[in-house]
């Protein structure tokens, strides 16, 4: 554990310019809010397309070098990926030779400018306005280079982070290690992250005064939080699985996830509402 | 209601390489993941970074020109951003005057180049093997140029159409028109959408003939599909609330979302497999 929280460089792509109140720097808390989320959009630009690429991946945030590096250290992340994949053959592309590694005199880090996403919606915030409407979320974004990992034991060590990122404790209750044919088969990025930020909202509705103060209004719209959680509903085994019943660490998992997702929606509702008025999620 | 199915046109930005059985082109079908989603992600590139800027937002296909349009026509994306924010700002520089309009002989189309993303996670599918874990999933990618709504009814309309897409009805049952202070406040952006494409999987595990031959690894993992699907709670009615109980339409929306929900990934888990192996989410 570090002995002081750290936090990211406010740089020209990360620095959230409203709503400050609701923004942090943080690792521990931008981490978390990646390593929770079951999915991660990952955009870059590429070379021949005006529009930017988006890709639905999943990810963890862990180091190989300090394999025991909490949630609020200097992490990198790692995204599983298919080994013909446009993503990441542009990478490898973009991985470079020696004069591109780390600790090299080249100006221009090696690899794939990248920007991680990840959201989770806490509840749909009805206020008396439409305008007043919000989501209670958290958001990270994170920013960094993507290179493909070549080195069997980080491949490895990315592979177990990254199932065990889905279902704790998943990696040594399967099949493992991979055979050739599937280390050949998959790929994995490391993305070095040079920055990040998180943003989130809680509370309940927050109107306008004159809203407020409008009796018709009150005695007609109805106003408060509908709390969104995601549920992991009853496991529909595989037509070739033997295992019965289910087995008690992913049934713990199950019950975890669904406590944890549920009472986080609602906790969100009944912290306080922050001062600013809401008028929608983004702010960059 | 179209006559025949439209698809979208196949550009480099947006072919699938991958997985093509688990691919469409169908407007209806894209529209609907896009419409179902939350939240989506918004990436654009700006000028003075190397990395593109990914946004959550809250938006809804729509037709103004043709408001009785159903899903599978040909639509615009609409997105509910604030004035002050630099998306914004950058849609608005490039909305153009007026030979950046449609219609006009420049070649270079008015608006931001941008990159739209919803995904939803159905299921975790766990295989026998880490290699063969997979997600059901649905997600949609839309491309198209941004520009500022400065047409006042065309700017309602999409303000009606975001709030009822978060909550259907919801808008009438607010205080409603916006006054002019929240008309100044809140920008619309309108997406004209030039491709888009989506992708899927349904199904149970599909693990490889080596791993479903092995006793040994039968008689030890288990394997299945654990659903995944998002949960409306109990609402948190706003201290200020005087509505009670809780209006019949928000209820109903309640229980209908909460049991399409939980249907979809069950019916996602049900489904057959389609035959090729699972390795990661990505294609592109």
């Amino acid at each position: 554990m570090p002995r002081y929280e750290l936090t990211y460089p406010k740089e020209v792509h990360n620095t959230v310019k409203r709503y400050n109140s609701r923004a942090t720097y943080a690792l521990k808390t931008i981490h978390a809010i990646i390593d929770e989320a079951q999915l991660l959009h990952v955009s870059f630009q590429p070379d021949n397309s005006p529009f930017p690429a988006i890709l639905p991946m999943i990810g963890a945030m862990g180091s190989f070098a300090r394999p025991s590096a909490d949630s609020g250290d200097v992490l990198d992340l790692y995204l599983h990926g298919y080994v013909s994949s446009r993503l990441i053959n542009i990478s490898r592309a973009k991985t470079g030779t020696e004069e591109g590694k780390e600790g090299a005199k080249d100006e221009t880090p090696a690899g794939l400018p990248v920007t991680i996403a990840a959201s989770h919606v806490d509840g749909l915030v009805l206020a008396l306005s439409p305008n007043a409407h919000s989501y209670n979320y958290r958001s990270a974004v994170l920013f960094g280079y993507a290179t493909v990992v070549t080195d069997v034991p980080e491949k490895l060590y990315a592979m177990e982070k990254i199932t065990n990122g889905v279902v704790p404790g998943r990696w040594s209750q399967t099949r493992v290690p991979p055979n050739n044919a599937e280390m050949q088969s998959t790929s994995v990025l490391k993305v070095r992250i040079v920055t990040g930020s998180a943003k989130f909202r809680t509370g309940n509705t927050h109107d306008e005064r004159c809203d407020l103060d409008d009796e018709s209004v009150l005695n007609s719209v109805w106003a408060g939080v509908l709390p969104v959680h995601t549920t992991l509903g009853n496991p529909i085994p595989a037509p070739y699985n033997r295992i019965k019943p289910i087995p008690e660490y992913l049934e713990q998992f199950r019950t975890d996830f669904n406590t944890r997702s549920h009472a986080t929606a609602v906790e969100a509702a009944v912290e306080p509402t922050d001062g600013k008025m809401d008028t929608d999620l983004q702010d960059d």
